[in-house]
């Protein structure tokens, strides 16, 4: 279960901290009584040197304001410095006033940090269709300038910020050697319902000193998306929000990477390492969540092929509530095989009820075989389980990952806006 | 909320009863101790006169055996007598030997009822991966034949012996006129769990003492299909046996339908009040279910789009537990229209939550407007609750139906097995 890429330990170390990880960021998180009360519910991101930044946002046709802004400031602005974050309210179909607000936001924040407006991301996370307070968020922009440091925990005030129903903070940071210098990269990002990325997730954030340029930071990152923040569902909702955005300030000192030369292939797996952890982290605390659980299909005819099947496994409700009661009821995992909409051989599929440690055959070729039921209740008591789906239809793989559905998810949804 | 054809009234006259209301139809339910204890889980339908039959299954890629026989004897049979249903084993992922069993199925019955093999369908619902106890369903054949009758009650004891977590059994049937004669249609259903159907729901078998042919009935029930079984959802999972099946018989003593006239159309229309009365049974006996979810999808640019985004809304997790919590979280489904795939301008979406007997506005152009938080409970405490969305872009438009979800869905779904 556990992420090792291939050669990660000569290539990478992995080390404390988040978003203030690389040179030259500095974070903040404070209380801003947006919606909560009691409780950190704004951030900042903040890097003196100006950053080139790439993001990558939802694709639902219901687009909020922060997105709408963030796309053109992720486009056109020659230096981004800066990422304001609420939670509480999304900023979601809110019109002209919420665009607006956004507006605001980046004035209030460019004005206290000395930058210009237009190098300001704004994120917003929580109910959809309420306006934001504008007082507040300003009063709160003021508080985070005056607060931001660069340390471990100005960077964890920040990762607890943004969260909403999260239960934990969730952050990574790497470092790498890149041109002879250390090049570090961390990132945080929150949870935890309506999460079904069909982009990347709701919230997001990685900041690293790498030099590289606009472009190759981009495809980097939008290739990596297929394989982490789309594998993860929890509840099949893409949400409004969706955003990832990267900020890299160069402050390393590496040679700029302007080609797919050996730095940018490692710096593609360490920010694989980073996506591939924020988004487990996101899927095993999906909203109620007891369980990560993981899906991975091998021998299947394409890549595209074994990521729709491993992400229809994962996002099937009656799998995912057999999970929540320790039942190895993994006929619903071939039924979401089958109508994932992928061709294959029924007749020849295997699968295996698996956690770290045992891997437990319990289909093979397409029906089901004796096993122990005890053997199966013991991985499926596990905090990490995963079913493996073997097609024997070609030599593509993918894995997706999910959690299990539990009261929990029904009670927190059921009254989320009182 | 109430499904009124237009000139329903003068078309058609709603009766009691289900499959043996049609002439020459027959029906029986016994315990035979498949799976279940102590009640009815076997269902038989016969017809002493040959039957046409038509048919539309499931489009998941993992068919259950009894899908592929009955496939074989709708396509090539030249009549059909007869129909044997279990409830509690789905005879899925079982191979050649499921599939063997089907044939002994079939000549079980074609030795009792003294007809030939293939003029017999089987259908199956439960757990996915056990076999069935060959002997038992033999027995159960037996009893069915000797205690069949053309009797309400006998219709009424077939549509209890083919539930599983259904709570109540499902009937409907109506009669028209037709080239002058009294024609009757019924039928019978059962869901409750695995409902997503992609052709068709689980089990819905239709009698008819019509007289058609062949090929316009199948297009009348493909075609109804599309409006009626497939769109409601529970979960969102495709079930390996969803199978609707209608056999007509000809008693009626109609001329027989051979081109699209005005009788063609009074049957379809009275066929899509029977697919569509029981289409709602099934998605408001969802499991765990408190409410039946309306969503309908007014001025969209295409039927397609309008069947896309309503099956979007009543598919939300999130929509559905927000239903269930009488929250008019209405950010949700407007969500769930944006991530259905279909382009709109979210600019000029009004959105209302209803009931039988009040419309309220909860989005206008896009955005949240004030409205009574009373009201809406009050509307969302009704057994049946509509979100209308109008779209303004079009004059397409489509309804689809789901239920809440709900405490009790995790409940029976964490522990079906046991």
């Amino acid at each position: 279960m556990k992420v090792k890429p291939k050669g990660a330990d000569e290539i990478m170390d992995i080390i404390q901290g988040g978003v203030t990880a690389a040179k030259g960021f500095e974070a903040a998180g404070v209380e801003a009584a947006i919606k909560y009360q009691n409780r950190k519910d704004m951030a900042l991101i903040y890097s003196e040197a100006p950053c080139k930044a790439a993001g990558v946002f939802t694709s639902n046709m219901v687009k909020a304001a922060p997105v709408l802004w963030d796309k053109e400031v992720v486009a056109h602005s020659p230096a981004v410095h800066a990422v304001v974050v609420n939670a509480g309210i999304a900023n979601a179909c809110t019109g002209k006033e919420g665009y607006e607000c956004c507006k605001k936001t980046a004035k209030a924040a460019a004005e206290c940090l000395q930058i210009s407006e237009d190098a300001v991301l704004v994120a917003s996370t929580g109910v959809i269709g309420m306006q934001l307070p504008v007082d507040k968020i300003a009063a709160g922009v003021r508080q985070l300038a005056e607060k931001k440091k660069d340390t471990t925990e100005a960077g964890q005030e920040a990762a607890e910020a943004i969260m909403t129903t999260d239960t934990v903070s969730k952050q990574v940071a790497v470092t790498i050697e890149a041109g002879g210098k250390t090049v570090t990269i961390g990132g945080m990002c929150k949870g935890s319902g309506m999460i079904h990325p069909n982009m990347c997730t709701m919230l997001a954030f990685i900041t690293s000193d790498i030099a590289i340029s606009k472009e190759l930071l981009q495809e980097a990152l939008s290739e990596d998306v297929k394989d982490t923040f789309n594998m993860i569902s929890v509840d099949g909702d893409t949400s409004t929000n969706d955003t990832l955005v990267i900020l890299t300030n160069g402050l390393a000192g590496n040679p700029e990477i302007t080609s797919k030369n050996e730095d940018y292939d490692k710096f593609r797996e360490a920010l694989n390492y980073i996506n591939t952890t924020l988004a487990k982290k996101m899927a095993g605390d999906g909203e109620g969540a007891t369980a990560l659980f993981e899906a991975k299909v091998i021998h299947a005819k394409t890549k595209e092929d074994a990521r729709v099947l491993s992400r229809s496994v994962i996002s099937s409700n009656l799998t995912k509530a057999a999970i929540f009661g320790h039942d190895a009821n993994l006929g619903r995992a071939f039924c979401a095989l089958g109508y994932s909409g992928v061709e294959f051989d029924a007749g020849l599929v295997d699968l295996y009820l698996e956690n770290d440690e045992k891997s437990l055959p319990v289909f093979q070729n397409g029906m089901m075989i004796d096993y122990s039921e005890e053997e199966a209740t013991k991985i499926l008591s596990s905090p990490e389980v995963r079913i493996l789906a073997d097609m024997k239809c070609g030599s593509a793989e993918a894995s997706a990952w999910g959690c299990d559905l539990t009261f929990d998810y029904v009670k927190i949804n059921a009254d989320y806006r009182s």
